[in-house]
């Protein structure tokens, strides 16, 4: 087995999920995942946790969806139960096919996660961690090798997150001091505010409040955006791509949008309600492992010299506390290029210049 | 897919398991049951019933073992709640190796079974249901190409079970109202008491508190047995083959013991403790699909013209109410052939005879 799945597993177990001796852990294994369940397994067995698989099967969940009549019961106590008593849940993505549930009714899936809500926020009490083993199929979707793609995977899990953790520090730091960010670039002058808002150091770890391996980025809610954005990261909405999405803001709100491609697709997410046209997240990535798009949220969003403006539903950690932030029933995440020719900008002061940060070598 | 592939799937949810809306189903996968897990998903989203799958991966559940130091908590919360609540365990067997756990410390393997004792009692407390998709793995041990296994194990799985419980309710009155069987054959010839027992009618549901699929057999437990046996049908104990064991009973204890190949194994299995030198079950095959064995208890012990005896532990449900059988830490199946110039008598009856009953043609 290649080292980098066993220290893969490490980086999970020991790094992002922060398990101990007698901890009740879940390992939630996709359909590719068996390696990288194999290494995880053995790293808890070393630390002396507590162990379950699930089969996190994409083709299973599309045959009992489709063949369910939809009326489906609320929240099965037998599945409540071990969520609620689980102290981690540790999802290993990892599919054969992205396309495997394609062909699921989208009022049956939304109808199984309506009764859902009870284990989902169980499963959001624990110390989850969502991770994935490198597949062909997301090698495919990423237009790579699998070699190429494995090499990518590891680059961006397999990081300093120490230092990493200490550098997002810094600019958690500058975002929570400042009122007012901007960015600049080509197709692009947007401000927004970060007044009395709390920026969350994305360090891949729940120790930070932070579930996904790999993340990297240091995020916000925004509020009152002006001016116009332009999103040069190529991504997958609803299923299609969409290519170069353009949006205006005045008095905060979505105004005008186009896009070069399936432009169809943003409006629909606009019309989804009234939250839907002001930004929920701002997301600024630090992760230097992720140097390409890969079509993957879970990778994009995190690449170094990107930044990433939510349509939607802002964290309530970002809020002072007891508020709560922009309210909407969608998250879209959309994703524009800071390298050359771009600036990010904290009350005037440059924080960011074509890519690099004001504490890095080349600025 | 291969449509026996579905027939199997809706005869374990079915016939065996007899789910129906509501139920609260686990679903336990085997590395190589994908297919058979995602037929059982279609038939179980069809009844409505409740589902979660786990996935029973041997080369996850190695390297666990080997990693951990052996000092494990006994039946974590989280695992015995999802069981405690659960209606049905179906149980996907189909490896890919049947070897995969053959350097875990014996040692290792026995503290983590003694450790969930409670959770294996809540498993046994629902209507579980074992089975086994073919994989490569398995038609290497059954000495088979993929397809001619395929074909051996529908073939044992796909039987008319009405038919089949109707034929061997009638082999279970004969044996609930007899007091002695007497198996005579080409080194063979013992008598054994079934005074004051109950023969269970194992017909691969839980209706008929029978947990395998496939099954076939009507099985009881015999008491003070005399004579000798052999038993000519090849096996695996204990990850060694031994061929023609035979074993001398006087007053109901074993006094002799041969084997052609790896006699050691039956000595360790007689030296287990003192109920391991007595008799825990006697089982007659019925399942006419299954015409060979393939080193599996699981079909072997169910093989038409076939009887099997068991070393050690018995069945309680096949003793008069609120008593108990034959106790013992092991149950050690061993088959031998009731075909040509074999019968099988009930208090001096001739029942079956050349590998038929007197109620099928050609007895």
């Amino acid at each position: 087995m290649d080292d980098r799945i066993h220290d893969h597993a490490e980086t999970l177990v020991d790094w992002s999920a922060r398990i101990e001796r007698g901890d009740d852990v879940v390992l939630a294994v996709a359909e590719g995942a068996h390696d990288l369940a194999v290494a995880t397994a053995r790293v808890l067995g070393e630390r002396g946790a507590n162990l379950i698989s699930l089969y996190q099967s994409s083709e299973i969940a599309r045959e009992y969806l489709r063949a369910h009549d939809g009326e489906f019961e609320d929240d099965p106590g037998y599945q409540l139960a071990l969520y609620e008593q689980a102290d981690s849940v540790l999802y290993l993505g990892g599919s054969h096919n992205t396309a495997a549930t394609a062909d699921v009714p989208g009022d049956r899936q939304n109808a199984y996660s309506r009764a859902r809500q009870a284990i989902q926020e169980a499963r959001m009490d624990t110390d989850w961690v969502s991770t994935v083993h490198p597949t062909r199929s997301l090698a495919q979707q990423a237009s790579m090798s699998l070699p190429a793609y494995e090499d990518f995977v590891y680059d961006a899990v397999l990081r300093d997150w120490e230092a990493l953790a200490a550098e997002m520090a810094d600019l958690k730091e500058i975002l929570d001091a400042g009122s007012e960010v901007r960015l600049v670039g080509e197709g692009t002058d947007l401000t927004m505010s970060v007044e009395d808002r709390t920026a969350v150091n994305s360090a891949a770890s729940v120790a930070y409040d932070s579930h996904n391996l790999p993340s990297g980025e240091v995020f916000t809610a925004p509020e009152s955006p002006e001016g116009h954005v332009t999103f040069d990261v190529p991504m997958t909405i609803r299923g299609k791509r969409v290519r170069d999405v353009r949006l205006t803001f005045e008095d905060g709100v979505v105004t005008d949008y186009s896009a070069a491609v399936n432009e169809a697709v943003i409006g629909e997410v606009l019309e989804t309600d009234e939250g839907a046209r002001r930004l929920g997240e701002l997301g600024i990535g630090m992760n230097r492992g992720i140097d390409r798009p890969t079509d993957s949220i879970l990778f994009d969003e995190k690449m170094a010299e990107t930044v990433h403006l939510a349509l939607g539903r802002a964290y309530d950690a970002c809020l002072p506390d007891g508020k709560s932030g922009n309210d909407s029933a969608v998250h879209v995440d959309l994703i524009t290029n800071m390298d050359e020719g771009s600036r990010l900008e904290v009350d005037g002061e440059v924080i960011q210049r074509d890519g690099k940060f004001r504490w890095e070598d080349g600025f």
